[in-house]
């Protein structure tokens, strides 16, 4: 089963500044082999189900290992069966009819 | 790594009325032994992160099993290692400052 | 248009503990004299849309004076035209089906 | 009051297709003259907190008035009052220490 999710971590007792972690994860998700896009609230990720949430483990577990004590994840996950669909497809899709 | 998390699980491509799709979640939830607690907006989840998260792959699964073609889920998720926390000390945590 | 949110506020660079701050946005929902459920991963709130959102703004200000330097926020809202139905309904919709 | 929100909107009730009505709101989010980016699983825009949560009203009024009968939305917010910080300084930060 394919996922497109949209992932943002946030550490809590770690200040104000967590753009290190979520670089952290960038590193995570990059060594998966998986396509992601960075934005500004969040990062998409595309793969199969079982890898895409292996990496968000794997930066809940990072995350803890540089220091945080507690996270904040929110997540947004879509499937279809209907047919596939890539990130770049569901922004094509808006794009074409704005 | 425990975690709870809150799961809203939106089912589209089959009209209105979600809460059947809803109900199976919880059958899902309740057969894996999970302690959890439905509100308006979701339903929160406490366990070890490969069951919890295991739990909604399951659900993803089941809801395109009884005939949605397409899913789009919101999931909080929250793990820390300063100290155990369950879903009832969270709400009696506030509370108690209320 | 009445709307049914699901708010769950995250103040950093304050420490771990968020509570105080959840307890506070609960003094400022009651004081608004909406009707609202605490659940262990954010608050269910019900009114009129700028009631509602007026009080989420109120609840970002609050954390702010308390000390918070940067706050981060999830909110899922539904609308529905089709019937009236309130928090309190939709949980009965999907106990009914369990 | 400044705030860098990510926009999800789900309409239900209207098939599996949702790219009309994404448009639609980015119609509503230009002609508001906000900054906004388009992602593979939301919009992030960026504005004073009364202007956007303004444009985030008219979305949802706007598809009820296409004939969506149902919608739930997904917004992440953010406000800080230690600095200013745009959607582009906050990529910024993490693609520099990637």
């Amino acid at each position: 089963m394919k996922v497109i999710i949209d992932l943002c971590v946030v550490p809590l007792g770690v200040g104000v500044s967590v753009s290190k972690y979520v670089a952290a994860c960038h590193e995570i998700i990059n060594q998966a082999g998986l396509k992601s896009e960075l934005h500004a609230y969040g990062t998409n990720i595309e793969g199969e189900w079982d890898q895409v949430f292996g990496v968000v483990k794997t930066c809940h577990e990072r995350i803890h290992e540089m220091g945080a004590p507690r996270i904040t994840t929110t997540i947004k996950a879509g499937t279809r069966i209907d047919r596939d669909q890539t990130m770049a497809d569901k922004v094509a899709s808006v794009r074409e009819k704005v």
